[in-house]
């Protein structure tokens, strides 16, 4: 029998599975809920319980990072190899809330093995990926003999991931010389299944806004006036719908400028995968796929760019009819970006093209929210 | 100086005038408000306070007509000559709820004359003119010496117009053969200037709908499935985004078939009369015009039928962000029609257009609540 590294890991890991699961299980029994004020103590004992868990590990360097909110976990070993790489892990220990009457056949927070499946909350996201980087290491460690690992490695686990991360630009902005590295790993995305290992390696970015027409100072009305005065709803929908072309392509100018496209490797390793289109549509409860002609749905959810209507609203919307041209209407968009795209150039774009497509007599205000940059390994 | 028909007319409206005004301010004073249910009674009392005052101005018949609502006045007078053609005043004796913290600068049921002009609700709508109408019989017997009208003359005033006539179908239903006449004369309708008599010739029709488009079961996350499946919000806006072309055209096929067009005599008169656009955009709260291209602002609001969003909904309305794919949207329509054109055919059009337009996956539903034909003399 070989003894290459990687069955050495793998004997390492089985000889310890049961004391592997008995630590995960301890975690996941902190009900770490970022989003209840009442459970602040618990995401606060859940960062400590790592922190000690990774120095009992072996990691020289394991700190309580404070925020403005919950507390993250820094931890960080050095490979001592002056000519390493140094790897970032992201991942987060607090976890969305978990009540029975959300239809958990047992306590979330009681992890319970079923059919060689644990459940629990926290157990998928994100706490068992966190905690089998740290095994790792530790299987790493065994299987080659050495006392640091090949790579100086970093760990950054945050406690508000599931509130938003509402300080976390400000934790990495206040920590960027002791974050730099060489490469970030997230563990904190999708599996394709329990038999095909995942390996996710670009995350799409994001951009959203609002967008508010103003017609008439008030509601007018329709029998009077309609016809003969620009409708507000009526351009809130004609900038939605023209969103799109009938290619169902993004329609503004510039969206597409720059992009990293698929590799024609990456398109064939796309549909080589076991695609189950239909039964992708019921997790989605839609009933039919529709997106970018040209591009299969995977392509569409992974690595296209999209634009999308979260939210369109003007006029009246109570019960019964109401003859009158509104004097409002507004318009929620979110763009998902990919690698090339800049989304302060996509927001300009949007601006450019909203302000060239009204009317006169139809004022507008847009307000981005946010940006989240695209990135591609 | 001569005694023409016109200026024996004046004689006795001259002569007559304190006593006229005298009249219609005690009509005025009943605060006939349909909408309100408190007001019932006065609302009775304006229709009994109307029979009696036709009574004594001569009419053979008034009487009071019950509906499942308000009260309308019913009065014939016949003219004695069986060749006279039979004219039939339509109007309303109900008036719309007034408030002092409306605006009022006065008690808006106690008349007041300020620089010649008599202020109080209903002096313009519409009790002011039924009553001149029934002034104008007294001036013409005065001034022609005449025992009975020229024409056979028949009112009907109705007692909840200003509340959307609900009981009015049924109510000419059940009399129409009472109600059987020549012409309809109908004063409700605008006054160009005081300077400017003015005859409105056609009416146009109304029909109006809801739309409800049904994507996903619920909403989904845009970042995990948006750009792949269809977007009810989206098609919403696509819908009401091709109501019309870029000439501002109503779009929906089949839709002008059939219409009466102004003939170019019309059109030659709508251009005489001194129309103030930007006076006219004042009273809209409108900041430009805009509408069917190759017409003038008052061809679009008086003889063209239009397409109008009068109220747009799906997804996400509240304050911030939310990366949706919404699972529902809506929207509501009127059309006006004028003369040419069925309501159910255009009805009938609209749920072809619609059917025609959404892609698999959105499922749909329309509902129309009513139709109002069109007229033209």
């Amino acid at each position: 029998m070989s003894t290459t590294s990687d069955s050495a890991v793998r004997a390492y890991i089985n000889v310890h599975r049961e004391e592997f699961l008995d630590d995960l299980a301890a975690w996941l029994r902190i009900p770490s809920v970022s989003a209840d004020p009442e459970r602040a103590a618990d995401v606060r004992r859940s960062a400590e319980w790592l922190a000690g868990r990774l120095t009992a590990t072996g990691f020289p360097t394991a700190e309580i990072w404070e925020t403005d909110g919950a507390p993250a976990v820094f931890a960080e070993w050095s490979s001592g190899d002056p000519t390493a790489p140094t790897v970032l892990v992201y991942g987060h220990h607090d976890v969305q809330p978990a009540a029975r009457e959300d239809g958990w056949h047992t306590d979330p927070f009681e992890p319970q093995t079923v059919d060689g499946k644990l459940y629990a909350r926290g157990a998928a996201d994100d706490k068992g990926q966190v905690f089998f980087h740290t095994l790792g290491v530790r299987a790493h460690l065994a299987a080659t003999g050495r006392t640091a690992p090949a790579v100086n490695l970093k760990l950054l686990i945050e406690g508000e991931e599931e509130s938003g991360s509402p300080n976390f630009p400000a934790l990495i902005t206040k920590h960027a010389d002791r974050l730099a590295c060489d490469a970030v790993i997230v563990s904190d995305t999708g599996m394709w299944s329990k038999d095909t290992p995942t390996v996710c390696t670009g995350m799409r970015g994001l951009t959203d806004c609002q967008i508010d027409l103003y017609g008439p100072d008030q509601d007018i009305h329709s029998g009077s006036f309609g016809g003969a005065v620009p409708n507000p709803a009526t351009e809130a929908a004609r900038l939605a719908a023209a969103l799109h072309d009938d290619e169902r392509r993004v329609a503004i100018p510039g969206f597409y400028d720059g992009i990293v496209e698929l590799t024609d490797r990456e398109r064939e390793l796309f549909a080589e995968l076991p695609f189950d289109e239909a039964g992708w549509l019921r997790t989605a409860h839609s009933h039919a796929a529709l997106g970018e002609a040209g591009h299969s749905t995977l392509e569409r959810i992974w690595a296209r760019p999209t634009a999308e209507v979260n939210g369109i609203g003007g006029g009246y919307q109570g019960p019964g009819g109401k003859t009158i041209v509104p004097s409002a209407a507004q318009l929620k968009l979110s763009f998902r970006l990919v690698a090339g795209q800049d989304a302060a150039a996509v927001q300009q774009s949007v601006r450019d093209w909203v302000a060239a497509r009204l009317p006169d007599g139809i004022r507008h205000e847009i307000t981005f929210w946010g940006a989240t940059r695209p990135c591609l390994t």
